[in-house]
């Protein structure tokens, strides 16, 4: 039973074109979609088959067209409910309440926890392996509307940007290594002293106006746009991973910064992977929410 | 190192078996069973390969026998704790408590979140690519017992059933476009103007006394069986996903419907996978309450 | 599109290696790492595939060397939260609270779900298809620091041993159907008369010294090293899963035991993965606490 040979070429075709299908996908499986693109000369958006060093195998959506292609998706980070304080879902900062007793929270972003699918991106949160294994020089960032479908993932962005400036290469490769050397932990350092790398980026989708817009009205003076940021603290100590689009001048960052470690000890609920984006009103965009457009759209990474 | 060509097959035989099978398998990937019933003429019931539109490849049983076969499993929904009133478990409802911030609950029936495997399919919540991928005519929806092993669910099943009519084609071709067009969400209709499709079904096991026997005694008068019905409200405007076997003709649909959005106002806890079929006495089949077969049993969801 | 054939090897080299060492990987395909090792003399420690009897293709981590190798990783156990007593993550045993209406927790450790990957098994909880479907006789455990990456998992261990006794043959064959056999629910037997299978165990890293030092000064004399123990009682009936390296003598096993069911009736909190590890002080080593080394090490558990 299926230990006999059956062909599954006539006249050069695939009798099956969905096998057919799969085997030109298999052909070009690399380390990184930047490796596809490369050694394959691939240029359509699409998922793709990677592997790790160890010969882990998954799929991701690769972007073959942005600033010259080559970009693996690795991760997202979507707020599943903006109510929830550091509960269920929150798996970039803490699912179990903000407590100083686990300063770094679920530690996703500086271990090998994988989670999520890519076509599933923007309505969970999503991590491969790609996100330590892969070793890369730059990042963009994709913030797309919850629920988007993958083929319109590209048109239905409110932001798209990235770096040019290799600056990964400083930080060991990759976020996995970046969040190493800079963690995100409560309470290990100061605002502004302590932040970690931040680089300039190129617009792909929207620009400075349009970043600055998204956050809320009264801490726009609070954030140059232009950059991506990582790893800084807020005035109470509490650590964000990323601030997307910006470079904080000030330390509310709660407001313009995501994901996060296992603690934020202001009594204003602020933990969660969106922080405190909606500071009690959610998507009102006036004071210091946050749009609606913003805090309703995953944030998409890619390595490159 | 493993750059070099080395044989698989001698005399037409494979040197491993297991990769024999696993060729088997492979060489009928298609995007449902049915195409793989029709193109490949598969009769066996059992483990398959499948790919999304956009080549994202997936495992799924498909049941090659009843009423013709070509059926895929995309879904089941496990009761893991009939106590907890959405909490940690109840993906196909709530797992952030009954709240009307979170009319949509988790979203799941109308997102692409993927979780959990075939062969847990009765241990655990479990939802595939094909939920969204496929697109199909009919269901069927088998009541496995909790536990029971992917080789005894036909014969262990306490109730199958398949519908004939093709509803399906009319929203959109799966339960997820059926569900964007019927949302599973608190507050947006009322009983039972508001309810969404419902088809008379074929049974496979049991009948329509059967049927309704797995539920409460004082509820059995406020359905008909011999149906599906999906996305009915209750009279405190709680949304319900799929009332299995049945179709309601009253407004307490909580204790004989299955999902639901995030909020169901009721003061007894209703919220959650199976809503309110404990009604506070569990399994005891007396009043309101449904049977414990019933309650330890997954709900497979299957396409075709 | 996709469906003519290319070539995928020139000169009897592949064109792309990425692909011959997918291709070198599927070669191996089998049911167990022991498999691998006996029909294809795999002598790497490593990433291999592996299938159920369904059919089901999974990859795992194969130990090809300790004590002549084929070893298969199947599960670890890995406390994300030592101060969260029956929180999320602790899968293991119970994630909903201690609660006598839930007296098997999550069921884990006697059912089919799966979860986690083998490069996160030391940052997360992880179970695979051979947990429930491979047929063994030994075990093999291993305590490897949390975090700690996969190539260096040997070196950095603090503890790893395994059984020659062939103890799982009379037990089913695997922990699925032992704890079939012996379930991990409170309030069905007592400490100890009811106390499940126990093994003398060889040591590969560390001693019964060692062992004895990794658990609290306290209670040391309440156990025997040199043993692994399955399904155990303490004193107020809740059940415990395994107790790694040793036999307990005495009946205050939530201080050395890991896992468990659903209900730790105790005041002082012990429900969880890691149960009453901590006993208040966590990592102090003093007392009934186990050492901080022990505390912050994932259990990772094979089959031969």
């Amino acid at each position: 039973l299926g230990i006999t040979v059956k062909p599954i070429v006539v006249n050069d075709r695939y009798i099956n074109p969905e096998l057919g299908k799969y085997h030109a996908r298999l052909r070009t499986l690399s380390r990184s979609c930047q490796d596809i693109k490369e050694k394959f000369g691939a240029t359509t958006d699409g998922i793709y088959y990677l592997t790790t060093a160890n010969g882990v195998m998954y799929q991701s959506f690769c972007d073959m067209t942005t600033a010259g292609g080559g970009w693996t998706l690795v991760a997202s980070v979507h707020e599943n409910n903006i109510h929830g304080k550091c509960t269920l879902g929150d798996r970039w900062s803490s699912q179990q309440g903000s407590d100083p007793k686990r300063p770094d929270g679920e530690g996703t972003w500086a271990n090998t926890i994988t989670f999520g699918s890519a076509e599933g991106a923007t309505s969970d949160d999503y991590k491969n392996p790609g996100y330590y294994d892969i070793l890369a020089e730059d990042v963009s960032v994709w913030h797309v509307p919850n629920g988007a479908q993958l083929q319109n993932w590209t048109s239905d962005s409110i932001l798209r940007y990235h770096t040019e400036t290799k600056f990964l290469s400083n930080s060991g490769g990759n976020l996995y290594y970046l969040f190493k050397k800079y963690p995100v932990r409560f309470g290990i350092g100061e605002c502004s002293k302590d932040t970690g790398p931040t680089s300039p980026v190129v617009y792909d989708t929207g620009d400075k106006h349009s970043t600055k817009t998204l956050y809320g009205p009264s801490v726009r003076d609070q954030f140059e746009p232009g950059f991506i940021t990582f790893r800084v603290f807020n005035e109470e100590k509490a650590a964000m991973a990323i601030c997307s689009g910006i470079k904080p001048i000030r330390c509310h960052t709660e407001h313009y910064c995501i994901g996060g470690g296992g603690h934020f000890p202001e009594k204003a609920p602020q933990c969660g992977d969106f922080t405190g984006f909606d500071s009690d009103s959610y998507g009102s965009n006036t004071g210091k929410r946050a749009s609606k457009e913003l805090t309703e759209a995953a944030v998409l990474i890619f390595y490159r």
